[in-house]
């Protein structure tokens, strides 16, 4: 390839980074993929990494050392969060959406790549500082949320199945008491898909008592893995006891009112 | 914000982009953020189309009129969609991949981030030329995939479920007969997660003779809608008959054989 201009450069390695949050990329891989000497290319990362800081898109970091290189950690500024779970709220709050059992529809929500995407950043932004092998979720409509809390913190995904699958081999299985319901329920994780002594963050759509992450704790336990942090976009406060302390949320939920009003605010992130 | 350098606002760009596929950014959005008159924005988006069509990173649009603006349509070459298609190839041919009923291991691979965003591109680049309205999968396996390409098309996703959910409202379900086992099993879908006259593609991970993506066409006829596409990871070809026709893979699988080998291929995109 013909040389290129700084400016092409800067847009390929912006690129590239964006594509491969939290994945240490060379500085021979741009080289060669640029043209470029190893010196110019760093002189580029800077003005990508100053530019990121700036309009706080996050931070673009140096890995010094033989298997070093560059890695980009994607975040969004305090502003942009705060619009982001106000109009969420918002959303949330249309009284179409409560259905029999003052259950709030979430799913429309949960699927829409634009709101995960941002969402998950959100989530993932409180993890930055805590060293974790996986995000663990349970199927089915959490999946896209710690998809992208996963992608972005550059660790593998863990779903947790309700029932047994022909496709997973061995699986381990644990029965636990949902916190609202009171009900006796199963979930089970395939046996290969949890190295022994994981770090593992939880991420869910909605937490009402925690039955389900007290479920996942017990879980992990069986896999010598640890739970060591919590995130869900909508957390239910008003749910009488917490089966489970720390928890990040994005909004939380009060109740529905006997005129199907739902009372919704954003959480302490944005106290 | 003081004035920044063309370098800087490339790099701003190109990063607002790539998190935003095929979502149409306004020059007066980048104008105001980056403090640049719309006609200097316009030429840096030049450079950054330029750069991105040259490395194959995928097309920058411009969409004139009052709600124009510019849109990123995020491709990788073909020598890296085909990099891409043998490393996973040798991936899934490994022989502890193979439990009980000949069924190949593959969710480590369905929840590992890095593999699931770079099979998204190269699935939704053969949906760029049709105008779908949302990309359907069914539950589990096949979501982050299925969210990808949505993500990348600008679209919806749709997860049709095994069986109904108390915090869905009313759904619509339907049986369907599983191609590979001829057992009869259930789908539904909220009635509220599709509009009437939806175009929408299906994506999973793994197909066996197509009785999944079968019931999916039948359940969006439930909605007066339409399946106007199938994309899938694997396609199983040595399936007996298939009960759909076109559709897209990025592996083929043909068999296990009696010493547990497993016998897979590039698929037809890259022949």
């Amino acid at each position: 390839m013909e040389k290129l201009s700084r400016n092409s450069r800067i847009s390929a390695i912006t690129r590239i980074l964006a594509e491969n949050p939290n994945k240490v990329m060379s500085l021979n891989y741009f080289s060669e993929l640029l043209n470029g000497a190893k010196s110019t290319i760093s002189e580029d990362i800077v003005i990508v990494r100053d530019i990121m800081e700036k309009l706080n898109f996050g931070k673009v970091e140096t890995i010094a050392g033989a298997s070093g290189g560059v890695k980009y950690i994607p975040d969004i500024s305090y502003e942009d969060k705060k619009i982001f779970a106000e109009n969420l709220c918002e959303l949330l709050m249309d009284k179409s959406r409560v259905v029999p059992g003052n259950f709030i529809y979430m799913t429309d929500i949960m699927f829409n790549p634009r709101i995960v995407s941002t969402a998950g950043i959100i989530l993932a932004s409180n993890f930055y500082d805590i060293d974790i092998d996986c995000v663990v979720t349970v199927e089915t409509k959490g999946v896209p949320l710690a998809y992208e809390v996963a992608k972005n913190l550059g660790v593998q995904l863990v779903t947790v199945r309700r029932e047994n699958k022909v496709t997973e081999g061995p699986t381990v299985s644990i029965n636990y008491v949902s916190g609202s319901s009171g009900r006796i329920q199963n979930m089970s994780l395939a046996r290969r898909s949890l190295k022994k002594g994981s770090k593992c963050i939880f991420i869910d759509d909605f937490m009402r008592a925690g039955g389900t992450a007290k479920g996942i704790k017990d879980l992990l336990n069986e896999f010598e893995s640890q739970l060591v942090g919590i995130g869900v976009l909508v957390d239910n406060v008003a749910s009488a006891r917490k089966l489970v302390d720390e928890r990040v949320s994005i909004i939380e939920f009060n109740s529905v009112d006997e005129e199907g009003n739902i009372n919704m605010s954003l959480s302490s992130l944005y106290k």
